[in-house]
């Protein structure tokens, strides 16, 4: 797969949903180097200013982003250690903040339409935002091709999420829905498959049938796993199979070994 | 797979190998509710005390530790709120805590020698507890049969560690070794594969030739990945594909995802 064309053509996609009224609740501070880097190359939405912490040891991610800032005419601003770590809200910035224009507010259709073979990651209720920030980057590295998220019960595109994604988030599609469930039927209508993924199933993602049409795999929140609802409105649910004595796996690591599975299974399709 | 034949066997083979001298740095405390319900019903070591908190609404897993506390004649002592706060260690106990004999100090061999098929994940340096926690309780999940730490230069089983795993080093052997390199060279002599994980790659994990015979997956630490030495002593180095633009997975995901992928190719054969 070549990825500078797949970069190429994710960002004409965005461009064009840009142009929607952007989603007051998406972030727009992005932290840690990673992150900032990715904010700036991905280039899906503006960067308004990067503040740098001064007296930091020099690296490879802040020199590209000081160089990237100066081509991009992005100001960079440099602030004394203990004033950069009052403007910062994570844990450890890495040194550097970047004030960008919001996340556009996408909808469902938004993750099927224009998408060849969609791959909709639906997350229903992680609480913990470096959860929701390690399972959209695994999704992204999965190729998944968009992630939704319930408007309320969920944690929201903060800085952690953003800064723990590695900056995943500039190149995947985030769409919020009002509920779960009726954005399943939605999905269904718009001709996607709908897996859910739950310890009790009988299937395994092993064998899933669908797996080279438009599908959607739907995740629980942490600890309480997929609602009833959720799971009544999904076309199939599917188990990754347990061999230890450990009951369940953490909802990060269900998610990587999900999406993988998935991706594993298109590209040995590809192979063939 | 029968789970209780399985846990019985485990159980044996602990028993064995904990009449070893004690590690003295292996941790005796144990914290949060699925960490403590594992220690008191693997039976791996023996519980000594176990600690409550006063004040807590009533759930499954607490009644089973008070209930497996009483049968097994563990002294259970309750606390008040704040004295019992002041004795855990890890950020959240939630509200109870044991105080166990160590882990039985292992060496290499023991994870090799009466195992069937082993299925080893070597840890060469992961610094964040809850990362390591979380590996642990993924491994045991796809059935490895051993954890390979080593004893410098990583983080101890603390008590987020084990809080992490919910109960996974209770059931799976770990062992610690003075270096990874000579580790890796002494798995060899012991007729055991050795299989790094690196994003640079050239051979996909999907096509392992050698999962069916006795193996040690090789992960190295956050951020920095296998050690020049690490890599050079591996048999193979495999990667994970990925198809999107961020460059990669945390060490947790491609934990999960590595020791999963073998998981699967081995009962894929069973099936056969």
């Amino acid at each position: 797969m070549n990825k500078r064309n797949q970069r190429s053509k994710h960002k004409q996609k965005q461009k064009n949903l840009s142009q929607r009224k952007p989603n007051s609740e998406s972030s727009q501070i992005v932290e840690g180097r990673h992150a900032v880097r990715e904010a700036i190359l991905a280039g899906t939405r503006k960067v308004r200013e990067v503040n740098m912490s001064e007296g930091l040891e020099s690296g490879t991610v802040l020199e590209d982003i000081a160089n990237l800032s100066k081509e991009l005419r992005i100001p960079l601003r440099m602030h004394a250690k203990s004033k950069f770590k009052s403007m910062t809200t994570v844990e450890s910035a890495q040194g550097v903040q970047a004030i960008c224009d919001p996340l556009p507010d996408l909808e469902i259709e938004d993750l099927v339409e224009e998408t060849e073979n969609p791959f909709i990651l639906v997350l229903d209720g992680i609480t913990d935002p470096g959860n929701l920030g390690s399972i959209i980057r695994s999704g992204e590295c999965a190729g998944a091709t968009g992630i939704l998220l319930p408007r309320h019960r969920s944690v929201r595109i903060t800085p952690t999420v953003s800064k723990t994604a590695q900056g995943a988030i500039e190149h995947i599609p985030i769409a919020t829905t009002g509920g779960i469930p009726k954005a399943l039927t939605r999905l269904k209508e718009l001709g996607v498959w709908t897996v859910g993924m739950d310890m009790a199933a009988d299937e395994d993602i092993y064998d899933l049938r669908v797996v080279h049409d438009p599908l959607a795999l739907v995740l629980g929140s942490e600890g309480r796993g997929l609602g009833r609802l959720t799971r009544e409105r999904c076309d199939l649910i599917v188990k990754i199979p347990l061999s230890g004595i450990t009951e369940s796996l953490n909802v990060g690591a269900a998610a990587a070994i999900g999406c993988f599975e998935i991706s594993r299974q298109r590209l040995t399709k590809v192979k063939r």
